[in-house]
């Protein structure tokens, strides 16, 4: 019924990348095969492409990358039950094993046999198709987009944070870094009903979104002195919760200082360099939380009921849409240009077919 | 400097509540005083009025009732330092003893010694005065009136119900009775960010109001098969979380069906019989948890943060405004007028003067 | 290898059962076969051999029941690596599907898609061997006896119920029901540090071995007058945690009265009628949680570490013993000897072959 | 009735400390007058002597130092109600406002205005006598001795830390750090039921007490390596739970890497240095939770509960004992002899009268 091949983006080896003829993957009965409408561009896949690894991943071999998508069910195998054919789906791209200690207690992100889309040998799927678990499929509601469906993937990373930091609606926010996983922790914030959330970001642009997002305040962290600031703003109450997700040493090193007493922080970006100087005293003193963040659980389902009628626009984050076939130039923009991109968007059946 | 009377609403007896010039309270060292601005009618105020007591409390002399209320600092003692004259605030209506073991643990809304406005024999606010300890006084930003300021107090078990239940944006609650604590919680539940919310009452006007601050569908228990709408409207998935504020038996009985396994009830509504017949069986097969509210605790400035960005206004639950002077045509229209009364609100320096 | 046919104790129909040879089942890629040393009578066995059903669960054609056990693995399918041949395994009985919302969120026990072995048509382990998914088996540390390892199965029920109320080594525990649950929610309770555990039944044989194992009293609800026993004995203090097992109307109906305020209330036995009535005003005022308990999850590694290294014997529980020939006594003694019996244990290997 | 005087020991300035007659405090109305049967010398008591400060806090007046006892009341102000004369009671040296957002909320741990016997410039209680706020006097169990009282303080800490860890009977716990602090920390999980504790310190002789004390193992920091000894003796399942109490740089830096993913960490001990280099990748990665610890709130009693039957005793980190007069000796002892002492205890009526 389907053709035999499709197009897909390969990445040979870095800055090889290349749309080929590959063939269409062939559902496992647990499996429902997704024709592929919307799929992000990720800092991850960009270093990958950049260096050919990150950590003990490295590409040997041609991948296809990509792990932000949404798409419509093709086909489905004969044991899955939860979507039929022309279902509007998101897909969470890690599938995890179900019965590991970590799968059983309902934290399945750090189960230790994931198979996760783009992460070698994974294939991804910047492809016009890409067969998926079922149970790792979400239903859209017809109110919202693919787009909105493939953001759904950095949006549970900022859901997953305001859960582990136990976030409510009276909880002063302050997240650090607004790129993607900024501006999408930012929208997470507000899905909880916080309404008082700062940011700090060096770039303008990125300032810009945030505040236009509602932000109630930005800073730049190489000219704004943020503690004076925010006792200011705030009017010495101080800030509940810090959601790190820059990487840098020193928005690292800033958080302890930055949380009120009894505050909670959560790290989500990666630094560069491993050993950052953590004031311990002061987070003793203080008597800090923190929290490191490792992708997420559960969050599809929960971020589609909590986005569906929030009358929240998320895809203010999306700066660039490009086809399948624009790859390359797709992932250059979102390598070099950081003073004006967020998210960078691939469009396989191509942008005019949503 | 101010005179040494003042009007108050007193009640000497069930039925008898007069306007009288009594002494204006002497605040301590450690208390305000406060200009009553706004103040509400509660379900209590009226059960002492027309009963003279609820349960083991007895107006056995001349009280002051009302205990929902906001105001300016007129003046202040001397060990006061978190406000000052002039200071809109809010006043949290239980002053407790900060002592015991609940109080030092949190949940200071059972402390056994707390001293609560309008429960005899301790004086509320139906007056243009009264005295209140500094800590349980929440200055109101600008952008708040004194109407949301009083609203607060029946706002705040909404606010607690969602925290004890732990409520997430993704859950879908369900609110049994969609009186003023009814409806209410559902603002409450807004402000958490919760985007599918049910209502049920027998009342037109109620249901009505519900639809019109956001409900995704209310029922009428009299003529609706509850169950049967909610598997159809929440397309199976079922409700999380149900606040019960009717008080009434079946309400009650019923709640433990209308929750998905799982899930979590929340009674809030004291019935007129104590013993109301619950289904163990389905409350043990569903695995649901059940939490008792009484009052609430930390809610006041939390509310306060949730609420005043939130784009979200509680007034509408206002359908009553009186003077001072009319206190006995307000409380007569909260006994008798509920077909078409949520909240009954006084206004002892008059409504003008807001 | 093995023989083609073990023996097996067939329940026909309600008051037939009878040891017959039935085929050794053949364990799956992911399963593997266990020869069973130690099995428990549970309540639920008795009735299906009593009454041929519960609740919507009808046997409808020959059942194998039993599903408290432990046992040796015999062979493992090609699948299989966190067990080998010669293991020492105990054996969770409901195997679950690993991909529901309440799989995946940490609460299998509630997966509407559980295979619970004895549960009809699901046969459960009264024979010789029994085919398991193995992600369902955990080792027994070498210290750990057989008999230990199948009554995990019941004490899973009583670490649930402790982790569902959150009890710390401080909270004062009431039991209600001191039969094999109850006072295997009392051996819970001290792997939970707690230094203070009443409990009660009608069965003096009951609460003398809850006095023997610890209980620091124990009381008969036909005779005394609990409430007055636990404010002496507490000092006034009162009771945290409240685990009724007995299913009987009056005792769940105690619980609200039992209760200190805040306290919290896990309701685990089912009462043969439905609607038990409640004091609501009570469970409000009281400010109370209640916690119904189906089954358990995550409980095996959990248990089995609390309890390997915590010098507690649970085995006292265990009162009469037979061998897989005799399981028509063995059931009849769990039927019929309320009163000196707690725990009957079937030994498919024979009993002196542990 | 009492002499006006009592014997109390002064620091006057760092090294030098003197039995000196001050009057007995006067107990205000809300305040009992304990009799100091044994008081312990805290590791800030004894930085206080050596320097004079810690951090912002200066001996800039004689003080008297002393901050973990537990005595007999000899005399109560009017207003005391919860202790009488002659009870023996622990007492909590930090007295909080009750009236802040940390009180209310129940982490009074972290009250702004709280004052802390034997912080400057508050006296403690290295004397015959001390006067204190009787709401944080905790009556003794008749079973419990005036040392175990004594000991409450610095195992508040521990028990402090197993409820922010969440600590859970099946945890594995690693307590880096073998003072006084991480040998009662140890204590505390054993409290919570805990069974595989292990321990790691660079002085041997600590090292042996928590082996006594029923540690599964012990480290010498210097000499072993920790991770790989710990993947064997907990078969490659890893540490839950780490207590850090040490201080030291590089046990708090190893933290991240000895916690099993999804673990947490809990900061107790204060580094020399502020600055501590600690790998994020690896906390992100392994989703950590990490836990400041500043003193405790709501220990008291809890600690009481859970010790007094638990057939656990505590004294055993007791290594010296002195009198008032020979408090000089008491303290260099604790100050030079880290080899061999652990608490330096003080008997201010003399040891014989406990």
């Amino acid at each position: 019924m389907l053709n035999e091949t499709m197009r897909a983006a390969v990445l040979d080896r870095p800055f090889s990348i290349e749309v080929k003829q590959v063939p269409i993957p062939l559902p496992k009965p647990d499996e429902a095969l997704i024709k592929v409408y919307c799929i992000g561009v990720c800092g991850s896949d960009v270093h990958y492409y950049e260096h050919g690894k990150i950590g003990r991943y490295k590409v040997k071999q041609p991948i296809i990358l990509g792990h932000e998508l949404a798409g419509e069910v093709i086909s489905v195998g004969d044991a899955v039950t939860n979507v039929t054919v022309g279902d509007r789906v998101a897909v969470e791209p890690g599938i995890t094993c179900g019965r590991c200690e970590y799968c059983k207690s309902g934290r399945y992100n750090l189960c230790p046999d994931v198979v996760f889309m783009a992460t070698p040998p994974v294939d991804g799927a910047w492809a016009e198709y890409v067969a998926v678990r079922s149970d790792f499929l979400y239903k859209l509601p017809d109110e919202m987009s693919y787009e909105e469906g493939a953001l759904l993937e950095p949006l549970s990373v900022g859901f997953h944070a305001m859960r582990r930091a136990r976030v409510h609606p009276n909880d002063r926010v302050l997240i650090l870094g607004l790129g993607p996983i900024g501006l999408l922790a930012l929208e997470a914030a507000k899905l909880y009903g916080v309404t008082e959330i700062y940011g700090s970001d060096v770039v303008p642009f990125r300032r810009n979104l945030a505040l236009k997002a509602g932000a109630s305040g930005v800073f730049n962290p190489m000219e704004d002195d943020i503690q004076a600031n925010l006792e200011r703003l705030t009017d010495k109450k101080g800030i509940d919760v810090i959601i790190e997700t820059s990487g840098n040493a020193r928005a690292i090193a800033d958080t302890v200082h930055l949380a009120k007493r009894g505050g909670r922080i959560v790290f989500v970006g990666l630094p560069s360099t491993d050993a950052i100087p953590l004031d311990i005293p002061t987070l003793v003193d203080s008597e800090l939380d923190v929290y490191g963040i490792f992708r997420y659980a559960n969050t599809y389902p929960a971020a589609i009921q909590a986005l569906n009628k929030a009358n929240q626009d998320i895809r203010h984050v999306i700066t660039h849409k490009y086809s399948l076939n624009e790859i390359k130039e797709a992932v250059e923009v979102a390598r070099t240009q950081k003073e004006t991109s967020i998210k960078v968007m691939i469009y396989p059946q191509g942008a005019d077919n949503l």
